[in-house]
């Protein structure tokens, strides 16, 4: 799988960015998702660094003339290998073209090159009171395009939807080296095909984004944020289903069992109920209170135990901690365990309770540590078995565990994926989810946009029974 | 052009549901907007009503396999000659197949055929509060299969967004005939590629749409309406854009000019000054008198003449009307005159006052009669030289004005088309608005997905010179 790589040395890019050191090729071989598991996956060849769409579009160029793979590479925050290499090749870090290019107040836009770390974008807007709605929790973390490959979403896309509803337009170089520009500054176009929306969400697997124009929003007046804590599960669950199916006025509904509870307490040292509970976030211009009343009367309706909401930034900050700190209590909980497939599931919300109480059901009969938490309002549920690598029968059931939740998302017309793409991970479940005359149109498309599989080889697509690219095979 | 169609004999479809007569050619060979310029198009060959995803599946194939195009069609109510033939073959009526197919409240959803007449969605969920937010001004008459084909949108996205944000996965069949599902029940996903996006808008090139998966919304409790009327249209089209950056609560914005305030009055026998208008509507829960305040301050700034709002139906409805009728108005105001391309531009909101200010100039140095309206808060405008369609030279310069217009929205920044998708009418305009690289890409994907150009052949994409299908040319 080793390429050689020595043609990027011809091309005219500037003195550090390129390296074929073993250390940078080690640091573009892993994302949280790997690092979390066996490690890395493989070595790139080499590391590129582009610093504008004309460095992009050199590189593929070259790299698509002499069959080697590219991988689009950034803050490497993926939970299921999106951005290593499986195949060698260039891995292309997208970090340093992170400029915000032009921002248009008036017109609530902004365009940014891919690298620009999502939680840069609300500074900059703040002054003018905006703000970008879909950063995912990772936001402070993680590049704008990362979160345009997979379609990123996060605590308040039960309001204000995910990262593909805020991309306008895209600036993106196709595998030969083409610089396409896509979309409208326009709000709403119906001009030709959306090769916007074909390509967030594709996982680097069709084109590198270079710059997105994206849409902000006007902060609300009101915010009110806080925590609701349950008796049982299945009655928080039930409880968010009901406050979504009423439309009640919130940002963020996220839900935790007692067993991530327990780690929050363990992790933060407080003495929080070991209980289920469900944190809130409002917003609102007008009326908010009587939002919040309405939600109150609906959590009743679920014997809601304690409910408490504040309007003071400290105050909320508090509810707020055990989630806010959640992913960290989790890893930290016992140094012996490890999470496996750390990623989540999405289903229609009628099917939240269902799937909640099934995920715990699994995690009973397979005797296994399973903290279950997430974006309840969109039917969002992250969950991961916590097991011993070293122990092959452990790590067997909590395979088995996972994937019998994920069937069952699919089954109840859900997605395996909710927010973090397909990557390595999840390649098994595309075929089950979109059937195979979905899946193969897919393939149809990739073939004709990127005909080498020069752009992230070993994504998104089913693994071949040779294992080989997917120009190699099944032409 | 003539092809044979006897094939369609011996496919196993019912009585009724294939039809050689001239009668069913000629219908299905025009739409609104032939209908309103050179009369209509090339025949189709045969007419097929299909009843199922079945029949659909059955005629594409067969179709495929002979080469003979097929074009859809349903209402018939496009303006830029989408569904009507440019190369004869099948017209593929979908009218038959407009199920509810599912409808599922507690998860805000519903499945229906691609025949269902918009508005006939809103009275099947009316009951359960629901309603569906992107329907264009011709919801009532116009079917979601030819939404979907153009992405539509209408008075109401300027609050909640156009056709592609509520269709959350479709059923679809491919030229071969292929069946697909895309998209998920979940409202979200990061599972494989949008085929749902991609085949939105795409004007039933790449696939036929025969169920769609549709969000629904809950209706607002507070409905506030009414019209603002202004002194020059200047103002008017200042005031929407610092309304709609100030992000006021409104539902629907309006612009109407004072040409056509003028026909209005004389089609409805009204009294009202003949000056420019704003017709508004506010949603809300909470709040709805604050932001009608707001906005009423925002319209002084504007010099507004009239501001007038109510909460009664029957009062809204009287100061809406010269909007609800304005179309009808249009065409009726002078039988010597047809409306020449009405479809629509959209630019971002801060260049709205710009393009409506030179429309209306154009008009003036052209010395043509445009009446100018649209859907102001999406920066979205309808305009359309009448002229007598037997002067050469008054055609001619309503020709040149139509152009300019277009030109003008997409060096700003917007779109050749807003709404109405690009058809055959546009056709010229989607490389200036997209790069020759994005529509490259686009003709790509069309040829891996539909090699034998067997859907839509003729549209949206640039005209060959020797008028060839795609598939003839250009390879």
């Amino acid at each position: 799988m080793t390429h050689d790589c020595s043609f990027l040395e011809a091309l005219e890019l500037g003195d550090g960015q390129v390296s074929f050191a073993d250390g940078r090729r080690e640091s573009h071989a892993t994302d949280f998702g790997t690092a979390q598991k066996d490690g890395r996956g493989v070595l790139p060849d080499a590391v590129v660094w582009p610093e504008g769409t004309a460095d992009v579009s050199a590189v593929l160029a070259a790299a698509t003339d002499r069959g080697v793979p590219v991988t689009p590479y950034a803050a490497g925050t993926g939970l299921e290998g999106n951005a290593v290499p499986t195949h060698g090749g260039i891995s292309l870090d997208l970090t340093r073209m992170d400029d915000v290019v032009d921002y248009r107040p008036d017109d609530v836009q902004i365009d940014v090159g891919p690298g620009l770390i999502g939680s840069d974008i609300d500074e900059h807007v703040a002054a003018d009171g905006l703000f970008f709605p879909p950063l995912p929790s990772s936001g402070d973390i993680s590049t704008i395009g990362g979160m345009i490959a997979t379609d990123a979403s996060g605590m308040q896309t039960v309001r204000y939807g995910e990262v593909a509803d805020w991309v306008l337009g895209l600036e993106a170089v196709l595998a030969d080296g083409t610089v396409v520009q896509t979309g409208s500054r326009a709000i709403k176009t119906s001009s030709g095909y959306n090769l916007t929306d074909l390509i967030v969400g594709s996982e680097g697997t069709l084109a590198v984004v270079t710059e997105a124009t994206l849409e902000l929003a006007g902060r609300p007046e009101q915010i009110r944020g806080g925590r609701a804590i349950f008796e049982t599960l299945d009655d928080a669950a039930e409880a968010v289903f009901d406050a979504v199916r009423t439309d009640v006025g919130v940002a963020r509904i996220e839900l935790v069992d007692g067993l991530s509870a327990t780690m929050a307490n363990e992790y933060l040292g407080s003495e929080l109920p070991d209980a289920p509970m469900v944190f809130l976030e409002f917003h609102a211009n007008h009326g908010i209170e009587e939002e919040i009343d309405l939600c109150r009367t609906i959590f009743e309706d679920h014997d809601v135990a304690r409910f408490e909401m504040s309007d003071d930034d400290d105050e909320m900050d508090a509810l707020w901690q055990a989630r806010r700190e959640l992913a960290y209590a989790v890893v930290s909980y016992d140094p012996a365990l490890e999470p496996l497939h750390p990623g989540d599931v999405t289903v229609p919300i009628s099917s939240y309770p269902a799937v909640v109480h099934e995920a715990k059901r699994l995690a009973d009969e397979y005797d296994l540590l399973v903290p279950c938490y997430g974006h309840a309002g969109d039917g969002n549920l992250h969950y991961s078995a916590l097991v011993d690598p070293d122990d092959p029968e452990q790590v067997e059931r909590g395979e088995r565990l996972s994937r019998e939740i994920v069937e069952l998302a699919i089954e109840l017309g859900g997605t395996a994926t909710g927010e973090h793409g397909i990557g390595q991970g999840k390649r098994e479940y595309l075929e089950p989810e979109h059937g195979a005359g979905a899946v193969e149109a897919m393939r149809t498309i990739k073939r004709a946009l990127d005909p080498t599989d020069t752009l992230n080889p070993g994504k998104l697509f089913p693994e071949t029974a040779d294992g080989k690219r997917v120009r190699d095979s099944e032409q």
